[in-house]
């Protein structure tokens, strides 16, 4: 494996929002496009999992995975045995990916069947992932990967040591060809058919967290942190 | 676009589970895949939106996008302008995709850093995906897409008419390389690490929804229907 040499050091942004390309610019809905900054990290750092598509024997694979940010690059990880980590490390110079994260924020009711839809954010993030080989760095992408979970975990945590460290590979995703797309707001009917007597609008989703589950082995006179007090 | 002579009617299943293949074992955690058709068809049934992997220029691409499910033949549709809709109609026999469906259950914290995990269900489904040409498997597609979001939608909602079905392409996937991945239960941390004084166990994640919008023109007199408040 050889990490291209821009891998060791997080790249500065270059301006509040990111460049269109050819690939991240929607052939339909563009006016549903984003490419700011602040609102691609936002639904990033929002979102727990991320779907992770590469390619594989000239056919996509798409995983669901963990994944962290540390300022303009994104950080997921594997058992070194895992396919795309494995893929990365064969590759040179890094493997083409397409690293997805979505929220569903409603559901959209129109009056016509065509005019159903969503209310979501996404970001879409293509690139060339690379293995991070420098230790400083995959310690701190994986301290990344667990504050993604919960912000403050990571220092209320046993650290990993030599052996886990070795046992976890990390790749890499720059944000440089990225961009964000958000529908919002009601049904967009057409006028002939506002005086259906059908029901229409939007049915809001919501994310919470139910009463927290206790190890079973969890020792006694241990409280829960505030940190997931707060949550 | 040449659709393949499979592709009007949905197959039969065969038996209780989906025959494993090289793509569907996991290299890792395999005592996490599941291979139930009714387990598939519960989580694939409960999401809003899939995940849908696609090659292009050689390059993997991931979109968000709604689907529908009849039987063991799964739908997700499109403009006709959009790019996999396209690319499907482009290839000769079909347009090779991945298709996941992922639910974050919940945020496992565990002693150690490197134990750190989710809960979640997730199916992936490996295929060729085609464009229906049938008018009727069109019509049942679109309307497994509307009833997807809401149960029932269907017969509440004003039909497609000749230009909107024109207007939309609709791609077939049929269930047949398929693998449900599940972790559930708590923290698995290393003995030694259990006198920890690090709190331990799972963060249940929950879903709801808020409180129904009505749409800005919605006419007077127009009540919620049943199959929304019972939602």
């Amino acid at each position: 494996m050889s990490a291209a040499p821009e891998s060791s050091a997080a790249p500065s942004p270059t301006g509040s929002v990111y460049a269109p390309t050819e690939r991240t610019v929607p052939t339909r809905s563009k006016e549903r496009a984003a490419y700011d900054r602040s609102l691609v990290h936002a639904i990033l750092d929002e979102a727990y999992v991320c779907h992770l598509g590469f390619v594989r024997d000239g056919t996509p694979v798409v995983l669901p995975t963990l994944y962290g940010r540390v300022g303009e690059r994104l950080y997921v990880h594997g058992s070194t045995g895992s396919r795309p980590l494995r893929m990365a490390g064969q590759h040179d110079p890094g493997l083409p990916v397409c690293l997805t994260v979505t929220h569903v924020d409603g559901l959209v009711l129109a009056r016509s069947a065509f005019h159903h839809s969503i209310n979501y954010r996404s970001v879409v993030v293509h690139g060339v992932a690379h293995q991070v080989t420098d230790p400083e760095e995959k310690r701190r992408a994986l301290d990344a990967l667990v504050d993604h979970v919960v912000p403050g975990r990571t220092a209320d945590s046993r650290p990993a040591n030599a052996k886990e460290l070795a046992a976890t590979a990390v790749l890499a995703l720059d944000l440089a060809e990225v961009s964000a797309k958000v529908r919002t707001g009601g049904p967009n009917d057409e006028p002939e058919d506002l005086d259906l007597p059908h029901w229409a609008g939007v049915v809001p989703l919501t994310r919470g967290h139910g009463p927290l589950v206790p190890a079973d082995d969890l020792a006694e006179g241990i409280e829960v942190p505030a940190y997931l007090r707060e949550l």
